[in-house]
């Protein structure tokens, strides 16, 4: 039971009947539209935006404003959990987050501790609050954090999308360390997760943005065990309604087998997976959500709309699917793709939900 | 038949019996090792050394003077065809790879066509019959191309390693020009492959390190279709020695079955595959090759021989495994630890192999 005016997507992603796929997009609130750019410049920096949460509820209002989107997600960022531990995020221009101090040291990793977000990251809990208000129930919120491993990779390679030497260094030859930060880690984002539930978010995805860089064991030794034991701590209801859990693993097709076998209620799926093939494999245990490929949005109506084909043809009839993009969507995106690619889910996927509800 | 002193690699490529599982290694000629960046200091540039034959077949040499591999790889870059068609290859120092003139008109593309190499790149069989020299007959020389699509992104994109926004919007709006290009460019390779095995490689590896940054149906339509055509007409002998093929898909662990599905003998697996995994998917039709983290080679002996146990115990017995990192060495390896890990992969895997041959 809930509030809300259109629940579609927290019906799709509890494998109940709907009658079209809902979509939102990951990064729907961002560069690609000039308000956004506009209320940042006013903001200051990227993380003044973050921390202000009269500015968060108003970007993550904006998409909704051009497209019947089926979901909001709180605008935030995945790296606030580290910085409230006090390794100094900065974004440097053109080359994302980076830390002032990355974690290297024995003593440092000894030194970690969880957070506790209601006095840490209290913008986060109050931008939730103001959103929902705001959203006055129109559609669901997403709550959000960073996988515990993909936040160590940050923390201690102090930026994202290397190689990852220092933690591939640290998880092979002295994974202990690394173990601790990973508790710590999971530990801040139950309790950051669950702040964010009490707060009033709807539904929570889990971004494990680098879990794909490990091999197959490490993954389930430093990434999978660790959402599994937030899966299990988190809150499963809020005022009677259930709090669907969503993991994003990207580079993760190998392995959906496993990630499903975790307590979750979907699976968001990047570009290169096959949606037929995910459904086979694990469609029966969790909701599916994905997966276009984000360059689709700057070509043309026409090819968005005969992939989107293709994506809700290869997912077929059935319960289980939230369309998104594969990925965050590109600042180069044409907002008026977007709006061809909301109505071409809505449109073309009232087909494959013939049922009356 | 054939005269080499160690034939090992290519019996397990044929998956034949062999004693031990050989090791070569991705890049093994390269910046990790003092005498390479001696070799480069006395060429000039990177393309300068790939372009003069008697140091190229220094550098192809030197890590066997070092290590007890069972293979030699040509000392070239992907990047010789597009180089030979006038794009304007040069290297922005730690940037890597770039193209003066990238393919994004029309004209242009239509202009584009396929390369002699016996003329154009003719520095290329003339290292590869230098070193067939130099070995003789220690170990196989591998002869190796990039894949048509990943040549490909190069030359769209003028550079690596990009989201492909150019190359995407190419293939999924106008998808008959990239066609265009990928047929020449198959061709191209058809020609450069025969033209090595003409002049001495023992066998021959495709590299096609970004076919996983497709959708699960581009892939298909854009890298396997061409690889699978390049297969279809090499040579498949040169003095009655059979030529084994290899191909390796970057990020194409999910796609294994397909790639399988081409004429090849081997698959390169990138580290993220579970090898035992992959044995069961394909190892029916295929030998495997790799695939450990290059990062293992920079933590210490006994960390590493722990992998190599792990990797070996996963093929377990039967033929048809070549041991390799699942992507190229990195430059910050400390050479002992090649050492210790092709010692390892020698010395663990002979309980693999227990038969009498």
């Amino acid at each position: 039971m809930n509030s809300l005016q259109n629940d579609t997507f927290l019906r799709a992603l509890l494998r109940q009947p709907v009658e079209y796929t809902p979509i939102w997009i990951m990064r729907q609130a961002g560069r690609y539209l000039s308000e956004y750019n506009e209320t940042r410049a006013r903001a200051g920096s990227f993380l003044d935006l973050c921390k202000n949460p009269a500015l968060a509820t108003e970007v993550t209002l904006q998409p909704l404003e051009r497209f019947p989107l089926d979901a909001a997600i709180l605008f935030s960022d995945i790296l606030t959990i580290p910085d409230a531990m006090g390794l100094g995020l900065y974004f440097s221009e053109g080359e994302g987050p980076r830390f002032q101090h990355p974690l290297r040291e024995e003593k440092a990793i000894r030194a970690l501790s969880a957070i506790h977000p209601e006095e840490q990251l209290a913008y986060v809990p109050d931008a939730v609050r103001q959103i929902k208000a705001a959203l006055s129930g129109r559609v669901p919120l997403i709550g959000f954090s960073g996988s515990p491993f993909t936040l160590a990779c940050y923390m201690i390679e102090g930026r994202g999308g290397t190689e990852f030497h220092e933690l591939k260094r640290m998880a092979y030859s002295r994974p202990e360390l690394l173990h601790h930060i990973l508790d710590v880690n999971a530990e801040s984002v139950i309790r950051y997760l669950n702040a964010q539930i009490d707060a009033g978010v709807d539904a929570v995805m889990i971004f494990d943005t680098w879990g794909g860089a490990l091999t197959a064991s490490a993954y389930q030794e430093f990434s999978l065990e660790y959402m599994r034991k937030i899966c299990q701590k988190l809150k499963r209801k809020n005022g009677g309604q259930v709090i669907p859990r969503i993991l994003f693993t990207k580079g993760g097709g190998q392995w959906l087998e496993s990630i499903a076998g975790v307590e979750t209620d979907a699976l968001g799926l990047d570009w290169t997976v096959d949606i037929a093939e995910a459904k086979r494999r694990v469609g029966g245990k969790v909701a599916l959500q994905g997966n276009m490929d984000p360059a689709f949005l700057l070509t043309d109506p026409k090819t968005i709309e005969k992939e989107v084909a293709r994506i809700l043809g290869g997912f077929g009839r059935g319960n289980g699917h939230v369309f998104n993009l594969g990925h965050g969507i590109s600042q180069f995106t044409p907002p008026e793709n977007v709006l061809a690619l909301v109505d071409a889910v809505h449109r073309v996927s009232k087909a494959y939900h013939p049922e009356k509800i």
